[in-house]
């Protein structure tokens, strides 16, 4: 089967909307926010563990698992879900925004991308025909059609050859792709200037693409721009779609994009901050680092109701972080994953209850200040 | 209450012995191996999880907790087992061990060890005095008397001088020791000269512990000497407590303790090989990054009923340990630490129905190879 998007209700004064998405992998209810699994494992996590934090959908990195441990590694291990272990819904990207952005560029041209691995120098050439071979090799749900992704700030001239290079290169996706299992998505570019995001959108759609992601956000402008970005994007989008803001997770930012229309969310933030000891709460994000958490045998957050939030307290979590611990990581990344899972069940409590913009505010003046 | 020790049943050709030790936090079935938690956490493992390998004991280091966070703090967290949310019974050791093999020795006397810490360079002093009150402060099931250990090969005068300080400070810890919930345990000290050992042993029973330990093995003499020192130790310690071999934890090790009528047994090995990428199977050890892995898609140990073995392949972990992915040493440590409890269950049943010496050949030509 082939995805499917429904509709359960759209929210009366934003763009946002309640959603469930079937995939081969199970039903998912959206707005979501996907954790990402670079390479092939949700860092610090065991799939058991996700399972718990009720996490049904996971993103993984083409561009790392091409380069290690290979795809065809994977294939021949009976598919990506098979590999790692994990039975709910995984989205591949196409491996472009980490070409651009973690592998040595040598050459970009309409054909495609010359690049050098960052792990070992190798040389790799990955066009929209090999995107495609990858991610079905790798079987996963959804895969990303191969796009190219401009840094912040760029250059118009620069941003237009990328965005209808873009276009060009999601024609070839769609006609490379040819799995029965597994639905492509489009990706919209075109940077922060608003006609050739339109145009681009309307091209794309053109295409028919079974959703549509917003890329090229998140990279480096001011979050103001971002979200006037999706304001003129958005509308571009089918509403029966659904629609993929690539890379945004800050908890800030996943609410403006649900009330301007957006459905999944992806970004190692929570996972990163977690191993690093940057954790969010129901007042705010917290530096359990910090000499005042010393002697505070309080919990994270008294009001989550996380495993870690449940048997633990601020000292023995910073203690854990100075002495390097794992299980530091192990615990932020729990609680950090539960607090993105719960925000996403509020959001769609909220929706469902039509007090979306309620929601946001509270809780923009509650955590996000 | 203190720890009570009942005898369930003794091998009929061996000195080894099935029993149950009742501790402040819970009953332990012996012959038990204690995974170690040197600061305040298994390495990798939730104390959920560890609770679902069967484990019911660990062993946790006052060196490492007194230098950090600090016994004090721990204290003030309401003790160890509340501070790390660990509801099994806890055994410290008393820091000696780690004071003479880590820290920078300055000078050792009649009175105490003045040490560097190996984390700033910091100067401390602990003698029996300081052992007791900051294991009374972690509120450990099972404390240790402080010892001097002395490294293999050392002269016999050196050793006799460190024996003799052991008895004395054994004295002095009994003295300074005073607490309802912990029970004291002494160590025998004697390298490996038999007269040290009898005679060290003797006057420590004499003390009248509640459990007696074996200390200064498996410091680098041979195993057979190791054994050997067994053999006319353990005979001087009374029948009815419990006899704890100190450091010793490799499978081959922990059968032959156990014949000679050891119950309990502590080491970082299968932790620490766990995070290697260095396995136990039941058809002996696996490196698991060896090249050979790369396309093997079995399990790590088709006998072995653990999470790990149960929903990953070689290849996956391999992929993991060469990614350097947390979720590598996670899988590794849940596999060494289910095959040790799962050795220690046959050895338990393999004493209940008369047939350990059969099981330890079996063991021993099987896995141990």
């Amino acid at each position: 089967m082939s995805i499917k998007f429904e509709i359960i209700k759209e929210c009366k004064n934003t763009n946002a909307r309640l959603g469930k998405l079937f995939t081969p992998h199970g039903a998912i209810e959206t707005p979501v926010f996907m954790p990402v699994g670079t390479q092939a494992t949700v860092k610090a996590m065991t799939p058991q563990e996700l399972e718990r934090l009720g996490i049904k959908i996971i993103l993984s990195n083409s561009y790392h698992l091409y380069l290690r441990p290979g795809y065809n590694l994977i294939a021949q291990a009976g598919g990506l879900h098979k590999f790692m272990g994990w039975r709910g819904t995984i989205l591949t990207d196409s491996g472009g925004f980490q070409i651009f952005s973690l592998g040595e560029l040598n050459k970009v041209d309409d054909d495609g991308v010359f690049f050098n691995s960052h792990i070992d120098g190798s040389r790799h050439f990955i066009n929209p025909e090999k995107a495609m071979e990858i991610q079905m090799a790798l079987g996963s749900d959804i895969a990303m059609a191969f796009d190219e992704c401009t840094p912040y700030p760029s250059g118009k001239y620069q941003v237009e050859i990328a965005a209808r290079r873009t276009i060009q290169w999601a024609k070839r996706c769609k006609e490379a792709h040819h799995s029965t299992n597994q639905s492509l998505f489009g990706i919209v570019q075109g940077g922060t200037f608003k006609d050739l995001r339109i145009e681009n959108a309307n091209k794309l759609v053109e295409l028919d693409f079974p959703g549509y992601a917003i890329g090229g956000l998140s990279v480096g402008e001011p979050k103001s721009l971002m979200y006037e970005v999706l304001d003129y994007t958005v509308p571009c989008l089918p509403i029966s779609k659904p629609r993929y803001l690539m890379g945004v997770g800050a908890p800030q930012s996943i609410l403006e994009g649900v009330v301007r229309g957006i459905d999944m969310f992806d970004c190692v933030l929570p996972t990163r901050n977690g191993r690093n000891g940057s954790l969010f709460t129901s007042s705010g994000k917290l530096t359990i680092t910090n000499a005042k958490y010393k002697n505070d045998f309080t919990p994270l957050d008294d009001k989550c109701q996380c495993y870690t939030c449940q048997n633990f307290t601020k000292a023995y979590l910073r203690h854990l972080y100075t002495s390097k611990e794992m299980l530091g990581s192990i615990l932020g990344t729990i609680h950090n994953l539960y607090f993105m899972s719960n925000l996403m069940k509020n959001i769609r409590l909220a929706l469902l209850e039509d007090r979306l913009l309620e929601f946001k505010e509270e809780s923009l003046t509650n955590f996000l200040s």
